[in-house]
């Protein structure tokens, strides 16, 4: 793969793993803007967060490359594999990074486990415009073709449009069939958590153990500028996502608590 | 170890495992506020960020209880072990979750990234009171008595100031003799990032792999409000951190560009 001077260069990374039905329909769209690079694992890395591995090396592979995309198998997080992408195996800073498309939505505080969003903050935090694409489905069989129109939009909207340093976005897509999407919504994350998060069983031994499972609470369903909100009314919902968590309304009142 | 009805039930963590100097100098301070359930793991999971354990079972054992503590092993990361506490272990919502102290700074972007800071998130995602501590030191010899004033100082505040929601508190302490000190500031995070991220070795088989390493850029080391500027200048940093990512101050912009 060459990438000319006038060409995009994409690098595109999920956290379902390399055979996702997600991750094949985002390389199978973005590559009509550019070349791309993918770098990604065998196996699923759901809700690593933005972790990185510091205690087992890391290792890479080649698998595929053609005129239109290099393939990479890597062993580390989606944050491992952002930056041992830009670190070692571009030729240039990749102009854009795109995660997913997740199978599940990340929104809500989902944005804090993701790592799909992660991927998309690391790229941000290289000064790269950052893209994180969701589908409000956690099946391995969901039908990701309503999400083409959609990071055609976003994609396009960002070519024209480069986010300023420090910020990336979250878009959540609704599984529901293509007609009934009712458009595109400018959002906030939702305030929300997760409930009765354990499931206790005892193994063939008689030991005690713990499955992570979990509800998702909305805290305010009412409020319409929220992504969650969008999702249930059947709107796609593009949140800006800082890398700076500064509380920065609570700044003044700490110091004024803090001048003795 | 029973809890009064007007004592005050602590969680306490860390990334660094049992047996990390920093975790034993921060359940000697909390002990002087009230009881202490301490939940982490047999080793470190520095880097974890706010990772969750999706593929495997978690285990826990109860390691040591008296009357001032509780001490549990758990396998998973420190998300994992906040959750299961607040879930599974804990006879009520604790008053605080304090993680720490941890062996090395959580400054600036480093908040994305560790194990430490999640765990105050994650406190905060319940709506307890959290906060996270580090001393900006990575050995594993690091003196961490100088981190007990500091302690006390942000836990007294904490009795009577409690945070608001989503709130949760970054405290770094300088890793300098004690009568060094200049004081505390309330900072916000500091705009940086890693790069040189990686080591690239030759395995005996002669097979590449690659060890995350890096160093930190200050993209703003003149500017005194931030963390990084406290903590090479001898303050003790004091962020307050947000669940919610949101870059609210794009949202208009994006609302404008894609109102077609």
């Amino acid at each position: 793969m060459t990438v000319g001077k006038e060409e995009k260069l994409i690098l595109v990374t999920n956290d379902d793993g390399l055979y996702a039905a997600g991750l094949r329909t985002l390389l199978e769209v973005i590559e009509e803007f550019g070349k791309v690079v993918l770098i990604s694992t065998m196996e699923s890395m759901s809700g690593m967060s933005q972790a990185l591995t510091v205690k087992t090396p890391l290792r890479v592979k080649l698998l595929e490359e053609n005129e239109k995309h290099r393939i990479y198998a890597c062993n580390g997080t989606p944050t491992d594999s952002i930056k041992l992408a830009v670190n070692q195996l571009l030729e240039r800073t990749p102009d854009w990074v795109v995660s997913g498309i997740n199978h599940g939505a990340n929104a809500s505080v989902s944005v804090l486990y993701s790592g799909t969003m992660a991927a998309a903050l690391e790229g941000c935090l290289y000064g790269i415009d950052s893209v994180g694409f969701s589908l409000n489905d956690f099946s391995p069989t969901a039908d990701f073709s309503v999400c083409k129109k959609y990071i055609r939009i976003v994609m396009k909207h960002l070519a024209n449009h480069p986010l300023p340093k420090g910020i990336c976005l979250n878009v959540n897509i609704p599984s529901v069939p293509k007609e009934e999407i009712k458009g595109m919504k400018i959002c906030r994350q939702a305030k929300g958590n997760w409930k009765e998060e354990f499931e206790k069983r005892k193994d063939p031994m008689g030991k005690t153990y713990y499955w992570l499972t979990g509800l998702f609470q909305n805290h305010e369903p009412d409020a319409i500028d929220t992504d969650e909100w969008a999702l249930t009314n059947k709107y796609v919902s593009i949140v800006p996502v800082s890398v700076d968590m500064t509380a920065h309304e609570y700044i003044s009142d700490l110091k004024k608590w803090f001048r003795k």
